[in-house]
């Protein structure tokens, strides 16, 4: 059953997805834990200190935006792959490898969001700084998988890879952007983000339904 | 074999399920990282120290049940769709959002409940209304997925329809009157909370039994 | 292709088994977080601070061979099972809760081990009683699936049931009598669990091959 | 459809890499919450706070590298099974116990390598010292799979199973030598694990591509 090429890569395109949609899923959930009960000054009530906490919560909602549009493109990509080489498990892991660091940088806006001047600006550019290097992972993923006809049930039309590649070019220019702004004006990087989370999410919605598998 | 269609998505239903259950049984084991070893003070002993930790134990038993009833819910929607858009993608998305954030309210429960008064309030306000959130986020995906026949394998009878919308209207009402009772009586709340839990349960404990896929 | 009473119950056998799949991979995981890298102390090398955490890593391999145990059982339970009723998911999720829960007092015996006195045996009877816990509720769960023929394949002989009962039955008194011994020789206790995770280890080593499927 | 044999086992090949599988994604994703956000000195930025906690991120990815090896590796190995026995079960659970404690050294290098002298010493040791068991219960595991034919697709030619076993042989002699050598020069050490993890990834990258499954 097995052929002798796959004995020789030894991971199929599903087991690839659901270890990749494993990692996905405990990291967007184990963001959770960095948002922790609220110790209670003297003289503050619980709502209080609840209140103070909003960046933990922003930091929450923006990182599992993020991911979850990760997810969706994810998912959307390995949609079209036909078989899994060398060069995509190394890919596909190096991209896993940044997106489970999302975790710290989340914690590291949450805890210094509130403190302004340069600790803001060097929390959200960390934040942002390493969505960029998961887009520049993304990017290498396409572009591989995209590169021949090898791997894909059938390469899409040029124009078509033609459009994705100006649309991946947009996504890196836009986060890079956010980078920039970070040193500046932390706030605006991350209602950046926001948006950019809030765009994918729009051009999903806009996708007419498919047969289950 | 995938169509055209099944390529814009890019998600299937089982993949949407395999994630959200991911997600799911993360979110309901994590809960017990909340628990913390007490330390143990002066003149106390490890006995003692444990029996002052109740309300962990309680918050844990109570974010369990809603987090198993979500599951059992969330499978017996799911078991009806047929195909998968962009809205029911994101719809899911938010649900999700909203489910991994409960070990938050229920480690703030477990820290203040003891206290009594504004804080106890608070934190039961808290989980209350995250539940109610959680609930009006399921009610969404119902309705998105039965609001016409493109999504489902056969929409249900008109009367189906009708009556499990009377029953998310009473679930949601249930919800938001614990949140309500959370400001003045937080035992009261809580307790409401198991019922419904134990609500579900009973309901799913009458179901017959359905072969093996 | 779902008939009217899988849409009744909506949660198949092989959902069940990944979700609880799920729990015992991720609670078997994080098992781990509880071990936390030691403070070096004055006057202190770190080696010699990384000894004195051997209680740590004894509750690490004694929790993680008590749930491999679980997870080996369970699985040869569902592989009889045919069909998924509402009692029996109930069962399951009360089983997880308590497999779920397994972290908490493995890391209060890491604690409080070396402490002796009552603190120790308080500490590992929280643990054994756990365990006794979790083997009603398996014990429950087996009963309910063999109590007649409509959940399994074939309603194994008569004397196979009995002798399994038996077998439950003296599983479920060595954890009973582990957990008395807790109060008064706390290493002995943890010696039995050491020796009945042996014991099913060796049970399964005997087992010959099955065909891949 | 199930054959006695299967029901004796009870655990097929499928639910052993899904378990198996389950658990790697796990551990590779809780490496992450290893790295706190630092606390902020006073006189001191959060940039430079940053930078003092290179040893967390160096430590990230050295383990997340080590982890997506054995992934890959398992994978590789278990395309070939084609059975699984009692032995087999209890061989990859024991794996699975050394391989989830690899965030606990992970987070003691990561602790204590900027202190130098013992303490970089021990710290590093710790670490090799687990991928050399790691690697020793690797060996077991492929030992047991290839001993005869009655597990595998097709016992590989005798001259296959020879490289390999000179492989693993010269893999666990790097580990071991990497050990030994964290006594004297940890950095040196830390340098051969990023070589053998850069080692087998340049082994899968050229791998040719293996249709999906």
């Amino acid at each position: 059953m097995a052929s002798a090429a796959t004995n020789r890569t030894g991971i199929t395109k599903s087991r690839l997805e659901t270890f990749s949609d494993g990692v996905l899923a405990i990291v967007i959930t184990l963001l959770v834990i960095e948002i922790r009960p609220p110790e209670v000054g003297a003289g503050e009530t619980l709502a209080e200190a609840l209140w103070d906490h909003w960046p933990s919560y922003l930091a929450y909602f923006l990182a599992f935006a993020q991911i979850g549009v990760i997810w969706l493109n994810h998912h959307r990509l390995f949609d079209q792959v036909r078989s899994v080489d060398g060069p995509l498990l190394l890919l596909n892991l190096n991209l896993l490898m940044w997106i489970a660091l999302i975790p710290f940088p989340t914690a590291v806006v949450a805890d210094n969001l509130q403190e302004g001047g340069a600790s803001a600006e060097t929390a959200v550019a960390l934040f942002s700084g390493l969505l960029v290097i998961n887009a520049i992972s993304f990017t290498g993923l396409y572009a591989w998988i995209t590169h021949d006809a090898r791997l894909v049930h059938e390469l899409p039309p040029r124009d078509v890879v033609r459009a994705a590649r100006i649309r991946f070019g947009i996504g890196l220019g836009f986060y890079s952007l956010a980078f920039a702004i970070s040193f500046a004006a932390p706030y605006v990087a991350l209602v950046m983000h926001a948006l950019s989370a809030g765009y994918y999410a729009f051009d999903q919605a806009t996708l007419q339904s498919s047969p289950a598998d």
